[in-house]
């Protein structure tokens, strides 16, 4: 059976990543640089949300971007405009980031100090759960317009994310979105997830999300977290 | 490399998946039965289409839904309610579907004779694109709020597909969504693709898109396609 072999193939690279997505970890602390993975559907805001963020946080602290995507450079010249130090990383078809990936991207972003690195990854819900990167912390963004009902679909991302970004808030008038349940459903999936509801575009609620960050980047450097 | 042998592993599953899928689409030629493998993002709206396309089309033909889900079952009931017989398939974390998955989904929907079968994919624009389910035709939704690049970056999901929707046209006032790029993108990736702009909220278009599904259902059934 394929099914089969494709599940035990599966077990090995996953039990693999994981040790090297520790040691990445564990360098990463000692170089007192933060990295935040950051995941979502094709066209959830992962972009100019990070645009918005970079431009928040660039005054007070050295920022490198990683942008995974299958294959085009959009984003990392949009990110290199908003202050970022950025490369763009090609999967080649891939559906997700590992942690060997996310190294290769570390070391193609260079040498230079950085206080925060954020990876965006593949706009996809279900196989970058499945794949430690090696961040800190993992960050995942649903916007109004997928619905409150995702993390009964993709149970996986909402519990392995730290922080869920509520984006495109600005448009919740025009769409069924009940953000009561929303609330409720990410919780039932994950207790202790922390929920902040913004809106790119407008720049409503972005002042919390990169408080939150920047709290996260203190800590880590001061060994705290 | 880690990542080489999972490239090595993947090509075998792929051609075996290949041959299947053709077997497949033998099969259902001798029944007459037309298979659409439906793809998107998640939260594009595949299931209110789907809802929407059974209403349109079941005085006419026996249809039969196959909700493809990594972990729930919220749509097959909603399909059912709209007159489809339906059955859920539950992928186990699976990211796709292949062409063993699917025929497995066909013998648990039963031998009834039935004219259109939609496969409803798990909600992904990566992965489900590379594997063949043995459908007669691929169509995917682009919904409004994801953007009109997204052709850029999933560049294989529209060259596989013969039809494209573009879904959630009543809240284009609201989003920065160029729909004569969104045109232009797709067809970059495949000259060919039909493009069908919908609202399945406001039923705006949804004809269209039932005349075109329906002249395939015809076509398949008088062997000419």
């Amino acid at each position: 059976m394929a099914g089969y072999r494709v599940i035990e193939v599966k077990e090995g690279i996953l039990a693999n990543n994981d040790r090297q997505a520790d040691a990445l970890r564990r360098e990463l602390k000692q170089k007192k640089t933060f990295l935040l993975n950051l995941m979502s559907s094709p066209g959830a805001g992962k972009t100019t949300t990070l645009c918005r963020t970079v431009e928040a946080l660039t005054d007070t602290m050295r920022i490198g971007v990683m942008e995974a995507d299958i294959d085009s450079d959009v984003d990392a010249k949009t990110m290199t405009d908003a202050g970022a130090k950025a490369i763009q990383l090609h999967t080649g078809g891939m559906c997700h980031l590992d942690a060997e990936m996310t190294r290769q991207g570390l070391e193609a972003l260079g040498d230079e100090q950085l206080d925060l690195i954020v990876l965006e990854n593949v706009g996809n819900l279900v196989c970058p759960a499945e794949f430690d990167t090696g961040a800190v912390k993992n960050a995942m963004i649903l916007s109004v317009p997928e619905g409150h009902d995702k993390p009964l679909k993709y149970p996986l991302i909402f519990s392995v994310c730290d922080v869920l970004i509520i984006n495109k808030i600005d448009v919740l008038p025009y769409f069924d979105f009940d953000m009561d349940k929303a609330v409720d459903y990410a919780r039932m999936r994950n207790p202790n997830i922390e929920i902040i509801p913004v809106s790119a575009k407008t720049g409503e609620g972005m002042d919390a999300w990169a408080d939150w960050l920047r709290r996260q980047v203190e800590s880590w450097k001061q060994g705290e977290n």
